[in-house]
């Protein structure tokens, strides 16, 4: 036996919950082209999607209704199917068995709980005691690009400004863009039903709460909190200010970075040239730089715009521009490289 | 006599040079609103667009072809025309006695030329010999809500990065992001020609070119130096990321920025409630801070998310969200400001 035949995951059952949304469809389409060794995928929605066919592996398969016995000889669990559904569902798949990659933000910050990109952590998924959490959208592709960084002259302090998608709300919000943006070029009159402003032509504030004590967003606390713990560092200082902006499927982030010791553009070019799941993008003169529409589509974080950050006269900071797709390494292609690590794919 | 018919400028006949373009159609706008005491207004454009008639005052302008005479019997010419034109006529204006307030940024680094927000330093026109320089969009709206702040904690070092409209890029661009879109809706082929990337639910790196020896491109260059010269203070440290998003004509800045001492937010807030050229959009429980849709056709920079930056464990740190109208006060409205100050209206 191979040592992936070794592994008791060989050829799992797997499980996608939440399979008709924006996510939920994008890691089935991963699992597909990724050649993801499974023996059957089950797919699971609300009641309201249930009897709808997906397409996989040249087959049909019928979305079941999600329910309490949805688990039953599931190996592994991938959920997207918002928090709610994950804080009630999770653990009773837990104690059936099933191996939990949970894409909320339920059960990313308990202790017992791994949150994983696998090109940082992977190590920290065999700790797991049932539930694996995949990161905030934001903090796996910002992760991904300063990680090689980090390790290499440790990063004291983060700033990042997000440029982020309609997809971080999902399919509904991506849906909400377009026919508000049409409806705004016809002027026709468009009520918005899933943001709080309108999104045709404009930019706003993360639509989560406000934190009073702080003044931050959800997402921005989320963006923090994830960053620190996925790198294990909590010294590790982060701020974000996290903006939604018309654009269907890709983030984009400007980070200022201040690392332990002095570090050149070139150095940060070398570095990021070789890490994985990620991709320069920093062709200055043909002013060609990490942008959604190229970022869309692609698994690895587009990364440019590298220069040193005129700021800061130690020449400790540099600034760079990322671009990622929320739905493949923000979310579902992160979710099944987990899967991979769990059936000894990688 | 009143102490401005005393002004020798008093009741000017006036000159818009770039009348058909974005910003100079709202400079002609912003005379007729803001009542400007005029002798007469005259409208200047490329022989292309001549005999073209604007309205102004409820009465119909002829569009002029600009020409080496058309300063003739001019006392204050409003330039927004684009380099070019500036460098080749402003200086002959200001032979013939015109003074000229110009919006390119040809002659805004040049030490005899003040570089004016009149909120922050109408005293540098008193020293101009001829011509006054409008700041670049992006300085004029971030230096107007930073600078209150400046006054009474002095800045030691701001992080800009910027959502940019079209409008910075005049009228064709508007109309290309508008056209772009509903291609891309359509599923039509889109060939863009002004700006080297599809703009259509896109965002990408200001398109002016990358200055090699620094990584920063020309627009981040301009915003950093000239906030500089604005605040006359030239050991601010600013660096700056200047993105493009499609937004057709306000323009937002997150800004992270560092105080001498410690700084609240609550000392923030009360210090822009009070500031002129601003206006305090900061609610957090109704989710509510600027954006580019109020901010459109607005005089007033937004501001916004006022917030400790908690990766500042000083407490000299604090974050804000901005967002002004490029056109307005980024451009146009600036320009007639600075104008009102010449012929002693304010």
């Amino acid at each position: 036996m191979s040592p992936a035949e070794q592994n008791p995951l060989h050829n799992p059952v797997v499980a996608v919950v939440g399979a008709t949304g924006a996510v939920g469809t994008v890691m089935a389409q991963c699992l597909e082209e990724r050649r993801f060794p499974l023996a059957a995928l089950r797919l699971y929605a609300s009641p309201r999607s249930a009897g709808r066919r997906l397409a996989f592996k040249g087959a049909d398969i019928a979305v079941e209704a999600l329910g309490e016995r949805s688990f039953d000889g599931v190996d592994i669990a991938l959920f997207a199917a918002g928090g709610a559904i994950s804080r009630e569902l999770a653990p009773l798949a837990v104690r059936r068995g099933t191996i939990v990659i949970d894409n909320s933000s339920t059960f990313r910050m308990a202790a017992e709980v791994p949150l994983v990109v696998p090109e940082i952590n992977a190590d920290a998924i065999r700790g797991h005691q049932g539930i694996i959490a995949n990161p905030n959208c934001v903090a796996i592709i910002a992760a991904t690009a300063l990680w090689p960084l980090h390790r290499a002259n440790r990063i004291r302090r983060v700033s990042m400004a997000t440029y982020q998608a309609a997809s971080g709300a999902g399919a509904a919000a991506m849906a909400e863009l377009r026919s508000s943006t049409e409806a705004y070029l016809a002027e026709r009159d468009y009520r918005q039903r899933v943001f709080p402003h309108p999104y045709a032509f404009n930019v706003f504030s993360h639509n989560t709460a406000i934190d009073p004590a702080t003044g931050y967003n959800g997402e921005e606390t989320k963006v923090i909190s994830e960053t620190r713990k996925i790198f294990g560092d909590d010294a590790l200082r982060v701020t974000a200010t996290c903006i939604r902006v018309p654009v269907l499927r890709a983030h984009c982030i400007a980070l200022d970075v201040e690392c332990e010791r002095p570090i050149a553009p070139a150095a940060v070019r070398e570095i990021l040239a070789a890490a994985p799941g990620v991709r320069l993008v920093d062709d200055a003169e043909g002013n060609h730089f990490p942008m959604p529409n190229e970022a869309s589509g692609q698994g690895d974080v587009l990364v440019g715009r590298i220069r040193q950050d005129v700021s800061d006269p130690s020449g400790r900071s540099v600034a760079l521009f990322v671009a990622g797709d929320q739905l493949l390494k923000g979310a579902a292609l992160n979710a099944v490289q987990i899967a991979e690590h769990l059936v000894g794919k990688r």
